[in-house]
């Protein structure tokens, strides 16, 4: 059972800068997301795109956003249940709530806050009928771990930049690379489509196009890929790995189940007090929420895990009395011992 | 008289950032500040102290964070009143708000935004009976700007940073530069007590301590102070300029005046909606205003900014409907021609 003060549901901008706030007031903070890395959409989805309105970054790369904002929270040495989603909710008789993903992995804490954005990213799956069977045995749908190719005949699936993008990756990685596609056109960065051009003109991917994968062989683990190529007779590809990376595409998922209040797709919050949902102790931010006036912005994800965390507080420690300091006059103290501060002003005579 | 779409009262970092919501949205905005330049306190009181909690920035100096919004605002070309003080406001009969400064220029808008902090910097003034025949007419409090002072012979009061740091920047511009302050002991970064040393020593600086300026002489314009120094008889000192710099207290002011609902010194909102005051059309955002769980964050006045522009667009076009287009999907086209926007995906034949 991994135990902790604020158990946040979602590891992108809003649940990152919540382990800031709530560490400025001592408060541990355990984030659970069902991607591989923290981030969220700014990682898996456009980490090379920038973003022009965080305030004071005129620009800056959603991928290097999730990087500062992992700086920014270092000090409070947050913890990590990702790959994993969450899926079910109960109050326990000590007031606290215990989480446990799909994965079985259990969290206990006093203060919930959901900051899931627009849900947990669902691969969009091909329609191959027997594949859910091969899910884990050789089909993924999501790189989590590229080690696990090394070595391997891998068969990516795909047209966008995920496709193009891990094809480039994993010919440093894999025994073989196979890319297949329905078009022959790919959509992507320019650089990534010159370069698959590139690995492919070398022999390093191995480019099936166009073409679909129509079934999935093999005993226990995959075996290999069905492909129907234009013109071509249906053959099976030998592979010990097939990736359809076509999208990823958010759902609440589990926690519409959870007793919340939910209106267009989003939990209600009490906006004009603490972002707290009908259930006292649960509260949610950022993408996931609704309130009159809401806006799906970063910005705003900040503002309210910063309130939150304050009535999290008064909830974990309802008779003490939490006075504000700024951080460019109280400094931040890490829980892992660093402290940092402003330069001291001195007191020296001049003569 | 100057028209604009948003009037907005203080051009510290929340005031700034508005300029870029307001933008987003096609609207136009001019911003009064009785400092000298833009920042708020950021820029006048602390610029080379660290801020560590502006999100994604794991550290940024407060002078930083105001050149970083002014970067990040400059396509959408606001206009600045600056070192002039916001004094009344008069509503017209269509509706559009008159806002003049206690130097006499007149504003005009339809929506305007107090974001005007802790209030307006006033500075403290040294007992000196008939020191306000002076003010403009070589006493200053504050400089606006140094140019003022180029080949003049200037006694600077105080011992603090800014007292020190204007000592070291006028040796380059005035004719002669005298610090006078009651102790021996100066407090401030330790690089700016060094370098005062320095001047002192190339005799650039002329320091006169322990000691005080009991009052200031002349028919017109300041001709000189009377100096009281420890062992030493009172003595007149010529000058061309007296600058105390006895720090900077913020004020409300006039704004307590405008029929806005106060309660702690800040301007009651409508936080569960658009931050507008009782007033329709003025809203406060901000370190100016309150509302329950209020903290006096610039995080906090960026998203209050963001939900400010939204309402201040419905009321100046209620025939509009508004669809939030993100900044990396959409791109933002300023008012001066340019557009920034994330690099197209490409769809490319790979052969």
């Amino acid at each position: 059972m991994i135990k902790t003060d604020i158990l946040i549901i979602g590891a992108g901008p809003t649940g990152l800068f919540t382990v800031f706030e709530a560490g400025l007031l001592k408060l541990k903070c355990h984030l659970i997301d069902a991607l591989p890395q923290p981030g969220g959409q700014c990682s898996e989805i456009y980490p090379k795109k920038p973003i022009f309105d965080i305030p004071a970054y005129p620009e800056i790369l959603a991928g290097d956003l999730t990087d500062k904002l992992m700086e920014q929270i270092k000090q409070f040495e947050p913890g990590f249940t990702l790959g994993e989603r969450a899926d079910t909710i109960e109050k326990q008789e000590d007031g606290n709530f215990i989480v446990t993903t799909n994965k079985g992995t259990k969290h206990q804490a006093p203060v919930v806050a959901i900051a899931g954005g627009l849900g947990s990213f669902e691969p969009r799956k091909p329609p191959i009928p027997n594949i859910a069977n091969f899910e884990d045995k050789g089909v993924e749908y999501m790189i989590r771990e590229p080690e696990l190719y090394r070595n391997k005949d891998v068969v990516i699936a795909g047209g966008g930049d995920s496709a193009l993008d891990w094809s480039i990756f994993l010919t440093d990685v894999a025994k073989s690379v196979t890319l297949i596609h329905r078009r022959n056109e790919f959509r992507g960065h320019l650089d990534s489509v010159d370069q698959v051009q590139k690995l492919k003109n070398e022999g390093k991917i191995n480019l099936i196009t166009p073409a679909e994968v129509k079934g999935v062989v093999g005993e226990n683990h995959i075996e290999g890929v069905v492909v129907a190529q234009k013109d071509k007779e249906e053959f099976t590809l030998a592979c010990d790995h097939f990736i359809p990376l076509f999208g990823l595409s958010p759902k609440l998922g589990p926690i519409a189940d959870w007793g919340l209040e939910i209106e267009k797709n989003a939990i209600k919050v009490n906006n004009a007090l603490d972002y707290q949902t009908n259930i006292p102790g649960i509260y949610a931010i950022g993408d996931v929420n609704t309130y009159p006036g809401k806006l799906k912005l970063i910005l705003c994800g900040f503002h309210e895990a910063t309130l939150m965390c304050q009535s999290a507080f008064q909830r974990i420690f309802p008779d003490k009395k939490y006075v504000m300091k700024y951080t460019t006059v109280g400094g931040v103290t890490g829980f892992d011992g660093t402290k940092k501060e402003a330069p001291k002003a001195v007191v020296k005579k001049i003569e």
